[in-house]
């Protein structure tokens, strides 16, 4: 389009490059301000890349769900006779790329509109285990990946995301995602084990998983659930693109709808790094 | 909770925080380097504050709706007998803090999963027009608004969320948050002559409204929907707290759920500075 005043903006282009960048690089900055010890950082501070990684699935009709019915759309306004286009969505919390608040498990814990926005803007400590689970759809998390990732990446802190990159998001839409029906599920998941290791030693405030839920599919009890959630802690799932995050360094945003007494429920998880 | 290994977390204390503040800073200062100009902005930058600012309000059943049913939930699992809790909701996609996508308005234009992620991490520009509002439910974001904008704060950037505050998201759960029934409300939103300004002048590359609706509540022929849409960028109806934003230097990230084929939908809000 070249509406009136096209020209003038052209002629006007080189003091709008120079305020521009103060307002949008001024805000950006603040960004850097909000995780603890910005100052330790700069002794070591990975390469600031400028990259944005969406690490949510499409919320799609019919989208893979664990138990219950998947999500429907229909369309309820359109073009004509209405002037314009809408849909309406019926989904169950646990579908799609999406957070398992502490009371999707836990009577009297929080809900979703309970995290604060603070808890949705985390470091992310990537943990590859798509090697051992190319060969076992049953492969876990366990506490020696997370010593190998110390090891390597330095301490996992307090508050942050330790995301399972299984690989498992490149099968959405194959069987091989849910690897057989419920009650016969394959497909990785955290460790038991693991899941005591970052528990008791105050390592992660959530965990995300590229599969359908944080214990793995051949689990009977849910004790990831059961364990990680009642320490007032959330899980991500279904969440996808791990594997375009370096191991450390990047920050996740998660953007979950605070849904009304919500469990959890559908999420927009942004990372940058 | 106090698991065993709590102890000695805490004997681990002083290297703990040593490498967790490098992951986790480091991650954080990488923000910095998303939108231009970040060189620049050390020229004029605005105090980090390190806040995070909700511009979301929590998502309702029965939150209004501009036209048509809304929102509703019900408990489909519950702790006894299914061991979990989980909620199922049904709602069109413009209910509660929401996107209107180019495809809203206007046939073939991108729908939300269409929007790549840098689109939504926006630096704020706030238009304060509550003192106006307080006294004219009709009043409207003016070239005069943007210009004095401008005047004070510098020029907005292309890339941008223009933001109105109206003061109206306190009213959510009153009869003056719509003013009135269809066809006979009454709340604030953006003047078509300030889209025009916008449009012509690359100014903002989104628009985001405290009210139902980014035309005013008055208007029965949306220019603004109409416009604005139509120029493949986005608009948010229904924010909060905007009044909690410095003018300019806060950098908001939009996680609207990629909803398929959707014409928006519900999206979480997070502004930091």
């Amino acid at each position: 389009m070249c509406l009136p005043g096209t020209v003038e903006a052209v002629r006007e282009q080189k003091p709008e490059l120079t305020r521009r960048t103060v307002l949008a690089g001024g805000g950006a900055a603040a960004l850097a301000a909000l995780l603890p010890g910005e100052a330790a950082a700069h002794r070591r501070r990975p390469k600031r890349r400028g990259r944005v990684v969406d690490l949510t699935h499409t919320f799609t009709a019919g989208f893979p769900v664990y138990t219950g019915a998947a999500p429907t759309r229909r369309t309820i306004n359109n073009y004509t006779p209405d002037g314009f286009y809408a849909q309406e969505w019926t989904f169950g919390e646990h579908s799609g790329t999406h957070m398992d608040a502490p009371g999707h498990f836990v009577v009297g814990a929080r809900r979703t509109p309970d995290l604060t926005p603070r808890e949705l803007i985390l470091p992310v400590a990537v943990i590859d285990i798509s090697g051992r689970a190319a060969s076992d759809p049953d492969a876990v998390v366990t506490v020696d990946d997370l010593r190998r990732y110390e090891r390597r990446h330095g301490r996992i802190p307090r508050k942050a995301l330790v995301a399972m990159n299984s690989g498992w998001d490149a099968k959405l839409g194959t069987p091989a995602f849910t690897g057989g029906t419920i009650g016969n599920y394959h497909f990785p998941g955290f460790g038991e084990d693991a899941i005591d290791f970052m528990i008791s030693r105050n390592r992660g405030s959530a965990i995300a998983v590229d599969t359908l839920s944080l214990d793995p599919g051949n689990s009977a009890t849910f004790p990831v659930h059961n364990k990680w959630l009642a320490d007032d802690k959330y899980g991500l799932e279904n969440v996808a693109n791990l594997g375009d995050l370096p191991p450390h360094g990047a920050v996740a945003t998660v953007g979950v709808i605070p849904w009304e007494e919500g469990s959890g429920g559908p999420a927009r998880v942004l990372a940058t790094y």
